[in-house]
């Protein structure tokens, strides 16, 4: 019998009710014969109750401390959805991060798996019990309760599907599936049924939302099957699997965007071995991420050095560049608020070399400003004003026929 | 360094407040140079809360899946107070049941503690650290998470200063000590300054509230002193210790009362040897707890059996019987509801043979039927009619000399 491998997320476990239809989603995948095993995040907003919790104790508290508290919000699930299952004749078993045998790094708030002990899912899954997992915990080598961080529930789901060689791991979630662009913005955007594990990670990165890189780079390292499906609707979800699998007739598979971008230009600098990394070492200390970094030799001694950045970093930044002027012996700084990133993503890019030139035509043609530019085998990214956000996805949406019937990758 | 153990009940946690306050009874016992391990019920009514949870998902929840959502309570708890204690610049670190090394029974909703492992707590206390454990909760042999059943968080205090060979054990609680009988009721009740464990163990049973019977037995097992104080009042409490350590100038050290008895008579059973252990053991298949058992024979065939329950559970209690008549072959039953349960406790009566006698003739002169009675060592026990049942504590309270200022045993 196959593993099958379905996480749920916090909003579709959010009640008794949604508790209640998650047991009936995972029943019909046991119905069929396959050995289930179920990740669950916590219930609703009780993690933002946890927290609450937390800062009324403490302004400080520890990480250590803030993941035994809040290990507690899936530890409710996993029990509430075992007895759900229970009850209607299925037997089931929870099991804690620990229990489930998921080790982690030593850190606390943001920890990696480094190994999963499949052994007792293995066992309860050969008695033929359905294995209720909680998601985003696991345990340090010296027995310590750790999280995974965000998303971390869909990295639980992937690394387990990989350990237990699963057939595929489902990700429920509140959409239908990964869409060419944001429906909520570009009406006739449409479900893509395939995209390849690199298409989602820039996808992902782009702020698509829907799963977490770190689950999808883990299904691409060990080509875990993923499929993205409303937890609600029956239809078919996204497949997320290996490029060689799905076949090549999109040259662009979706439009991703993201608001809340500033510029930051630091402009005269003396050329120097050391200047960029002195720069991304200093802002990376203070937790400042940097996106896009584009650099560009003035002549042969100075340089001009652009990088964008999140809108509320700015001070930072400016603060920590003006800390190492007397080292970087720049010019000055122009900075540029309130501007957004369009990015078109598809692995069908590599061989099709027009494909970022069209995009900068039909941009230009559209009176459309391009600030900044990056590229990947896979992605064309550009930076204009917030303004012209949505209009930019529309244009490039049907520029690139991702407009029409569901996508057929 | 001594180890000092302090346990602090649901209502002592129930708000941030509270935890804060709970965090300043650590701390100053801290600072009197002592080891602090730290043991902590779930917050208030966050229990009930989850127990509600599984009320709404499921009709019967498998006691393991129950064991799995109730123990995260306490988690949130310990998480909390270390929390706090950090915050306020002393180093603690929360423990599970399982990470402080609580290994129970394999059972569910009412496992007892098998065996502590001590390396994890006394390493931390070694270092200086405020150990702050979770109440009630254990680990099975097979990893599976167990509670401790009804008055968990006592039992588990009891079992570490047991373990870690503690100078004391503080329950802290809502009242600020063990009384001579309920100050509810009794005006002039007063608090004891010392008991014994046995005659803790017959004030526990008797419905004194304050510890559980099994956290006593314990303390009494391993020698451990307890101490009962206030978590809100900075006034001593009641030392619970061994007999020998106590003055004895006081016979009677408290009047104990419960209500909701009802008396169930057998008439004429004839005499055999199974007769009782067929009555008794169909009871206790059906949850049927028994308290006090009066046999009287008639003659030389028959029996007539008394015993008494609560009265809610009259109706299965006939039920049994009737079910067990062929058997039994007794001619009637008879019973009698409304009663109460009146019993006064001190470990001096076992050499003062008085104190009976002298008890059943205040009751008559006070015209105050007695229906039943039940004698032990350090206990003497009667049920009345309830509408008596006040007036009856007072008067024995008086008698036996209890109103006054607090009571030096």
């Amino acid at each position: 019998m196959g593993v099958i491998v379905q996480k749920f997320g916090g909003t579709s476990v959010g009640d008794a009710k949604k508790i209640q239809s998650v047991a009936s989603r995972v029943i019909e995948e046991k119905e069929k014969g396959n050995n289930v095993v179920v990740v669950v995040s916590a219930m609703g907003k009780s993690t933002d109750h946890l927290v609450d919790l937390a800062k009324g104790i403490a302004s400080q508290p520890s990480k250590r401390e803030m993941d035994m508290l809040l290990t507690t919000g899936e530890q409710i699930t996993i029990s509430l959805l075992a007895m759900a299952l229970t009850e209607r004749g299925y037997p089931a078993i929870s099991l804690t991060g620990w229990q489930a045998g998921i080790k982690t790094e030593p850190v606390h708030g943001n920890a990696r798996i480094i190994g999963i002990n499949t052994e007792r899912v293995e066992k309860e899954l050969g008695e033929g019990i359905i294995v209720v997992v909680a998601g985003f915990q696991g345990i340090t080598e010296d027995g310590a309760i750790s999280t995974l961080g965000r998303g971390g529930s869909d990295t639980t789901a992937v690394a387990l599907a990989a350990a237990l060689n699963a057939e595929k791991c489902e990700i429920f979630t509140d959409v239908t599936g990964v869409f060419t662009t944001d429906p909520r913005y570009v009406k006739d955007a449409r479900k893509l049924l395939a995209v390849s594990y690199d298409e989602m990670l820039e996808l992902a990165h782009l702020g698509a939302g829907v799963l977490h890189p770190r689950a999808v780079e883990f299904a691409k390292n060990y080509q875990i099957q993923l499929v993205v499906r409303s937890s609600t609707e029956k239809e078919a979800g996204t497949i997320i699997e290996e490029e060689a699998a799905m076949e090549q007739n999109l040259v662009v598979r979706g439009v991703a965007f993201e608001d809340n971008i500033t510029r930051v230009t630091v402009i005269g600098m003396p050329n120097s071995l050391t200047g960029l990394s002195v720069i991304f070492t200093e802002l990376a200390k203070n937790h400042i991420n940097v996106d896009i970094i584009i650099q560009s030799t003035l002549s042969e001694q100075l340089t001009n050095l652009s990088f964008s950045i999140k809108n509320e970093d700015l001070a930072e930044t400016i603060c920590v560049l003006e800390n190492s002027k007397e080292k970087l012996k720049y010019e000055r700084i122009e900075s540029e608020a309130g501007l957004a990133k369009v990015s078109i993503v598809g692995s069908g890019m590599v061989s099709n070399p027009g494909v970022a030139a069209e995009m900068f035509e039909v941009l230009a043609e559209n009176n459309i400003a391009v600030k900044m530019v990056s590229t990947s085998e896979i992605k064309v990214s550009t930076v204009i004003e917030h303004d012209e956000m949505i209009r930019a996805v529309q244009i490039l949406h049907d520029v690139f026929q991702l407009s029409g019937s569901p996508v057929r990758s």
